[in-house]
């Protein structure tokens, strides 16, 4: 086996049986996006190759298989990140359809809607998620909609209060859906319970809005033409109270309310928590499509040339010092994420595979992947920019593919949660052991419970950490510590985790007794720094997955090569925090001018490997589909 | 006059007429971007619109009243820069007819060719500029276009030898041009004489292909769907002798060849460097979109509130620390940008308006314009990319127009030349006071002529520069140098960029002696020091801008505004190299700590002001065109 499978093996990871298929079975699908479809034709489009992807089994696989599902949560999420390597419009609105819709049908209610599942996968019932509303994205437990329930028929009433209150930019809702899973407030005999969902009829057998659902347009977006986003609005919207998916909260006959979990937020986070899928499908996805793009410009950089020495041929791309500066720290970043991602999959695969998860390892799923959904959507956002800035004016052309990744991935960065919420909430699962029990997600309720088991937390490793300890403990002490080990740079990251989390921790008890206003003032004033401790502690997950990973990986080679992503990976990461290390004596002046002059070693190690590297991502040329690849 | 009045009034600088007459003339068109049209219909459409400009005289300022125009450069850019904030992709296409196409022939042509002018500034001749070819963007000197001069019929014949000769990316080629301006290399009597420029007539009177010219489409791109991008390739196409735009090279009946200037890369890069005004326009174009992205992403902070103490209502966006950190930077950056843009037209007028500018100043603009370009296109991309963000889902639909700003603004980045090449461009002409006459664009020919003159072009200021000598010489001494004093940050800025080049310099001159392939290899390690080089030498070039446009500023209120924008400005750009300087012994440890809460200061002591800083772009919340601020 070559250099490149090897690579590729260990990235592909552990359902790399559903990435063969998929190359193959998406590659014979026509998937390729047609500029030229005007709105209403690019979604149809998109809606019929939904219909064919019913075969492939990636749909059943994320539902349980006592529902009528394939039962391989991991399945779901990868075939999910495959389908964003050939066209994202399909990819999310696979991902509402099966990923949110059904996800939220199957997690949040019982048997009498489990009942639904069958149809849900075959596209016999299509259905929206709608959750945020004009006014509402981030902060989703203080939506406006409410569901009042009404003893006398044993009706819920759904309405839309204001403005502010319409569910907007929901996935389906504009063209295909026929019923949504509406999150609203609960209100029965005059109290409110909080937000639960609820499955609403909106549309008729003819394709018409329902009695009371008024339903409009989001139109044109920044991309992802394929979905067709929309607005509902509901104004006395009767459904029958077994509507409510009940599994976290009922409502009887005469209206009484009750829960299998009493504290209102912590219910509410259970909820959320089972939806889990949708930020790792999400984070996923982006990721898979910047392979896409730095695919392309990575092979671009091996055929363009430009400039050089007189009266010899041009020099290529690939050799300028500035243009590897800009490539291989991308391809590094998109490794460690891919080992990440990967983790992470596993690891959900098993907690929904068991029937009674461990509460702490799921809420830790749930910090991670809300961390690395937002850096790993940021940092595609960032690679497909900077890809087409690669490629020059024909990046800006339609024919080479990149500008709509662009387009399409850009979304990302704010759906399932603004990334900077995302990253303070990783920051606030570190800060506090109770979270779920006590915080919601507004930041008052954060800083009262800043606790003092911040160091704990830290230290606690989920992965390989027998591993990492063993080469944490065996780096090279003394000055002069060697930063191309890979024990020098865990400890490096740790440290920095432990620092920031812990002067953060100490801003925020000073709320600890004040009022609402002063503990909100003293947040606010720690914020960046708050969302920096989320950032350093994914950058510690990935560094830690990737070491992980390697270690996995069964070809010395391949290893070998690894290695030096790895280490480039590292020390760009350290570069570009390089003034706290610094500062906080971690690195001295003369280290830190070190790192530039290592980075370009590693540059210089790595650039043999450049197509090995791009072929690791495991993207066939022929299915890169841009036009500045074929003559 | 209110404070927001007179802030404009700094920022609209020395033609704010123009400004003012657009912010009316412009908002009376129809210029909202229609997203339903179809490739066709939206390029009928911009052209429509760009008929509709004539009556407006801009077109006709940018060019000299002897040849029929109205002899103000500065409006011409000013009004183009207008464009961008409407609609981009009229302004490209208003930037190709009139700027480059026009500019061409104004400045390459002579008497002759200046008879078309009237037809040019009144549509009646449309044409497009047909410089880049498929292979070549960045390294023009290296075109393989021919035009080959046929003694026996008095002819050039023009020939695209390659696939990679075809002319490409060429604005108005593929729908509305009828003649090209195409650069090609001149060979007579079997010589080549380097790059010159043709008039070649490439359509019909009914618009089609005339015999030997193969037009196609580009089709559809990022964005800027309004302009018809295509491809141009000639096969024996014959033009008359007198096509040749003969200002600076001629060929007589005989085929002899004579030129003002001997040298051929003088020549070249005389040549180009009368067509300045094509990357003055793009920087400050992409600026004036990034404005608009600020102004609505900034009265979107205003409006939309999101969590908070419990009991309260929710917090505004723009009371959050993390918000403020986004946000108001960039803006900080964009009024130092735009003092610097306005700084650069007034002296490119002067320039252009002078019968025989002086050489030297004629090049230190030119490596200006192309480092401001360089520096304000990625500002701009950031800038709107970051403003799309703060909006977040909503900031991705059509109707609230950042998405389409992004679009349309991220070829800027790419076009006028590679964004890092032409900061390679800049560092050169602070490298070698001879680049002119000795140097092409190639590396290699940069790094032999690595001047050791460095020092004095470093400290050679061209405005206010007894001012910024003052405030400099009037700093506070001692180690604990006040951070917010300007005397202090243009200090910072300097010294930076003297030691950043001086290195640069002496690790380039090691190549002087040696072999091509060698001084290549010793270009190239260094190439991501020379590239910084560059863009600190541009920042230090905004500061003194700002500062300076501060200083012109009659309103003590609004100064006094302007010079806490200019610290924000100057910090985050400090905070942004913060391992530098803290590396280079020019801030202690404790200093470097001290900034970050020195910009939080700034930024509360700014937040009261946002919306006057908005005001101060000078856009009318009206021609925002966003439907997320009406309501």
């Amino acid at each position: 086996m070559s250099l490149s499978d090897e690579v590729r093996i260990a990235l592909d990871g552990k359902w790399r049986h559903v990435r063969e298929q998929s190359r193959v079975e998406l590659a014979e699908l026509d998937l390729a996006f047609d500029h030229d479809l005007g709105l209403d034709d690019a979604r149809e489009r998109t809606f019929r190759q939904l219909k064919e992807l019913v075969p492939t089994g990636v749909p059943a696989a994320g539902f349980k298989t006592e529902h009528g599902g394939g039962g391989d949560p991991g399945m779901a999420v990868t075939g999910i990140e495959m389908l964003a390597q050939f066209d994202m419009s399909l990819m999310v609105k696979a991902g509402v359809q099966w990923g949110l819709f059904g996800g939220a049908i199957e997690n949040l209610g019982t048997e009498r809607h489990h009942a639904l599942i069958p149809q849900i996968i075959d596209l016999d019932l299509v259905g929206c998620y709608a959750m945020t509303e004009t006014g509402h994205g981030s902060n989703v437990q203080a939506l406006e909609t409410t569901a009042t329930f009404d003893p006398s028929t044993g009706e819920f009433v759904i309405e839309t209060p204001t403005r502010s209150a319409r569910k907007d930019y929901i996935g389906n809702a504009a063209k295909h859906a026929s019923v949504a899973t509406v999150f609203a407030q609960l209100i029965t005999r005059g109290e409110s319970h909080g937000v639960h969902c609820f499955l609403v009829p909106i549309r008729d057998e003819h394709g018409q809005p329902l009695p009371g659902v008024i339903i409009s347009d989001n139109g044109h977006k920044g991309g992802l033409r394929g979905v067709d986003n929309g607005r509902l609005e509901f104004h006395g919207v009767r459904i029958p109270r077994e509507n409510l998916l009940n599994r976290y909260g009922n409502v009887d006959e005469g209206g009484a309310y009750s829960s299998p979990i009493e504290n209102t937020n912590r219910r509410f986070f259970t909820m959320l928590g089972t939806l889990i899928r949708g930020r790792v499908s999400v984070g996923g996805s982006a990721l898979a499509a910047s392979e896409v793009a730095l695919s392309i410009a990575g092979r671009y950089a091996l055929k363009r040339r430009q400039f050089g020495p007189d009266d010899t041929p041009e020099v290529l791309l690939a050799d300028y010092r500035m243009h590897q500066r800009r490539l291989l720290p991308l391809i590094a970043k998109g490794y460690a994420y891919r080992f990440a991602q990967n983790q992470q999959v596993a690891r959900m695969h098993r907690l929904q595979s068991n029937a009674e998860p461990d509460a702490g390892q799921q809420r830790e799923l749930e910090g991670r992947a809300a961390g690395l959904k937002a850096m790993m959507t940021w940092h595609a956002s960032r690679a497909i920019q900077e890809s087409r800035e690669m490629c020059g004016g024909a990046g800006y052309l339609a024919e080479n593919r990149i500008a709509l990744l662009r387009d399409d991935v850009d979304v990302f960065t704010t759906f399932e949660g603004d990334n900077h919420v995302l990253l303070q909430l990783v920051a606030k699962e570190m800060l506090t052991a109770y979270a779920q029990e006590v915080g919601g997600l507004d930041p008052v309720g954060m800083v009262r419970f800043a606790a003092s088991t911040v160091t704990d937390i830290v230290r606690e490793r989920t992965a390989a950490s027998q591993l990492i300890q063993r080469l944490i403990d065996a780096r090279p002490g003394g000055d002069e510590h060697d930063l191309l080990d890979r024990g020098t740079q865990l400890e490096l990251f740790e440290d920095r985790e432990q620092h920031v989390i812990e002067t953060a921790a100490r801003r925020l008890q000073r709320a600890a007794s004040a009022d609402a206003d002063e503990a909100f003032r003293i947040f606010n004033n720690a914020q960046d720094h708050v969302i920096r401790a989320g950032r350093v502690h994914i950058e510690r997950i990935v560094l830690e997955a990737f070491t992980a990973g390697i270690a996995r990986c069964e070809d010395e080679e391949a290893a070998d090569l690894l290695r030096d992503v790895c280490s480039l990976y590292a020390l760009t990461t350290i570069e570009d925090d390089l003034a706290w290390f610094m500062g906080h004596n971690r690195l001295s002046d003369q280290r830190a001018k070190v790192i530039t002059a290592e980075i370009n070693t590693l540059l210089d190690k790595l650039r043999p490997h450049l197509l090995t590297l791009i072929e690791g991502f495991g993207i066939p040329e022929h299915t890169l589909d841009a036009e500045i690849l074929r003559d």
